[in-house]
């Protein structure tokens, strides 16, 4: 079987890629929508679709929780569930879990946590989060991993990366359906010898990606950027590397500049909800009073179906009167500025130049 | 210039017309779904496209207050604003402000009344009402109404059919924007010898079309079909017959049968909100536990989006989540119920019998 992975163009350390999934190749570097509950909120299929979306992301403690991956199985699978023919990422949980900080208690074994819907006590184990994301059915797979808070002390960090490759490794020999990709986490915080030391441990087994974890979790911009450039270069050039939860715009185009292949990030979905609609170089707040008059599109130029069809000051009128129309067009518009985003890297990659702004 | 309205089919009572617009032609029987704010909730206006709808209803009363009918007019009407390219018939705002009941006070001249966003006093007369609905630049506009409550007694109902006479005359006589149709309101409750009176009065009037208000609002659907079977024989012919607020499927296929040729609600919308969701001859609720593990589409043979990619299951999990995903979908297929149960309705009769029921 060949490589699932392949660079096709690079500029400098930027890349440009072929992902081979069990529902698609993804073209990289790629930014990938999240549907936490088996759904981009406010968005269908067929929107995602529209956008140009070829691969997005399921979270395992929430699809877990509701409505049950044996649920979601006995459906034939994520894909089947919400209707969505293109490829799926899901994570292990382990973000989610070491979130709940005081309803979560870790061994070495796994964490036992209480459910933020009933309360009910829940175990994440490596060998629980890859049976859920089997049955989930998902194109790629991640290891369950122990990401501490990012002002943890650095004995903390490492416990928690020697935590991780124990993981790693159970999730490596767990059993995987046929076609499905595993991607490792590499975790380090923002010490760069601890984030080598982990990727060399985690780059040596055998999974089909490396991501890096825990970073856009409150440090700053440019200390992430900092262990982007240097952990990055260090990452095995022969598979995809994806940097998890990241971030803004500026954050995604630099860290593609330091040879990142794929991101996920709530930041679009979740700020169009709040009113913040991206445009070239910034955004603007559809809450300010000045847009309930403003004839133009969000942003001049731009594909998306709200940019075609609306004007920001009917945004600004749904906006105020909460209707639900709001939402799904103020996501599909920051969707189509992420997505756009990563098209235009790559656009930029294959032609051979990769510049220090998308703009 | 020729009549706006052709009936071009006919099956015992009922009728098969053309309604002809500033903004195309519309077929009848017809419902119209309800887009108060400038939306239908939920809805894109390609989503209403989508499902065949060439008609929608906007609310004078909402739009008035929010954004404000000025400031409509400032993006050209609400046709662009909402970027809808087929016909909009507005209310007058008689039937909302007349709902506010301890918030309003009635003059001859009209009704003053508190708003329900920000509690400022405002004033609509039916001077005020058309010019409303000018500037909204609706392809209808309906007359401004006294809608007393259902269980009002004899003497008030009397008094309010008197009002809107002199109302209706008032909005005959206020500019229109051209091409725009106007619609007269019939009242008079249950009371047949009323409404016989009332429907004289109104229908001598140069209205476009003729209406029946203040039905649906709490008296007995027997008593309602009675009084639609025994007024709308009376409406002339030649005049396109709209029964305002109603209702229920079944509601719908009498009062077509009873030759009413126009329809709104916000049932099919609201009740998807509450999962309600109608199915042929009845209607089921996604809240229930068995659908959680339903494979099936809503309604096996529907055509809508939600059928033709999502099951009951998905639906229900949705629903549970309060994802927003949920309100679309669900709101899409109770409107393909009604439009298709319109469509339906046309098409029996073009075909020369209108059978007692649509299943």
């Amino acid at each position: 079987m060949s490589a699932p992975f392949q660079v096709v163009a690079s500029a400098g350390r930027a890349r440009a890629g072929l992902l081979q999934t069990a529902h698609g190749v993804v073209e990289t570097p790629v930014f990938m929508p999240v549907g936490t509950q088996a759904t981009v909120k406010a968005l269908s299929s067929a929107d995602l679709t529209r956008l140009g979306a070829r691969i997005i992301l399921g979270n395992t403690y929430h699809l877990a929780l509701r409505p049950g991956a044996e649920r979601i199985a006995s459906f034939g699978g994520l894909h089947r569930f919400m209707s969505w023919p293109n490829a799926i990422l899901t994570d292990s949980g382990g973000y989610q879990v070491f979130s709940l900080r005081d309803r979560r208690t870790v061994d070495d074994a796994g964490v036992t946590f209480r459910s933020h819907l009933d309360g009910s006590e829940q175990r994440l184990t490596p060998e629980r989060a890859m049976a859920i994301q089997t049955a989930l059915a998902s194109d790629i797979a991640m290891a369950f991993d122990e990401c501490p808070p990012s002002d943890a002390p650095r004995e903390v960090i490492e416990a928690a990366i020697s935590r991780t490759t124990r993981w790693a490794r159970a999730c490596v020999d767990a059993p995987a359906p046929p076609g499905q990709l595993r991607f490792g986490i590499v975790q380090g915080g923002v010490h760069l010898d601890l984030r080598r030391a982990h990727l060399a441990e985690i780059a040596a087994l055998p999974f089909d990606g490396l991501a890096l974890g825990g970073l856009g979790v409150g440090e700053a911009p440019d200390v992430m950027y900092g262990v982007i450039d240097a952990v990055a270069a260090d990452m095995p050039a022969d598979r995809p590397r994806y940097l998890m939860g990241v971030g803004t715009p500026k954050d995604i185009w630099t860290a593609i500049g330091a040879g990142v292949d794929m991101f996920d990030c709530v930041m679009p979905t979740r700020n169009a909800r709040n009113g913040h609609l991206f445009v070239r170089g910034g955004h603007i707040n559809i809450a300010n009073a000045q847009f309930r008059d403003d004839p133009r599109p969000v942003e001049d130029g731009c594909p998306c179906e709200c940019c075609a069809s609306y004007s920001r000051g009917y945004l600004a009128h749904l906006f105020r009167a909460e209707e639900l129309l709001y939402y799904r067009l103020a996501s599909i518009h920051n969707l189509e500025h992420y997505l756009g985003l990563a098209r235009r890297a790559r656009a930029a990659i294959v032609a051979g130049a990769f510049p220090a702004s998308p703009w």
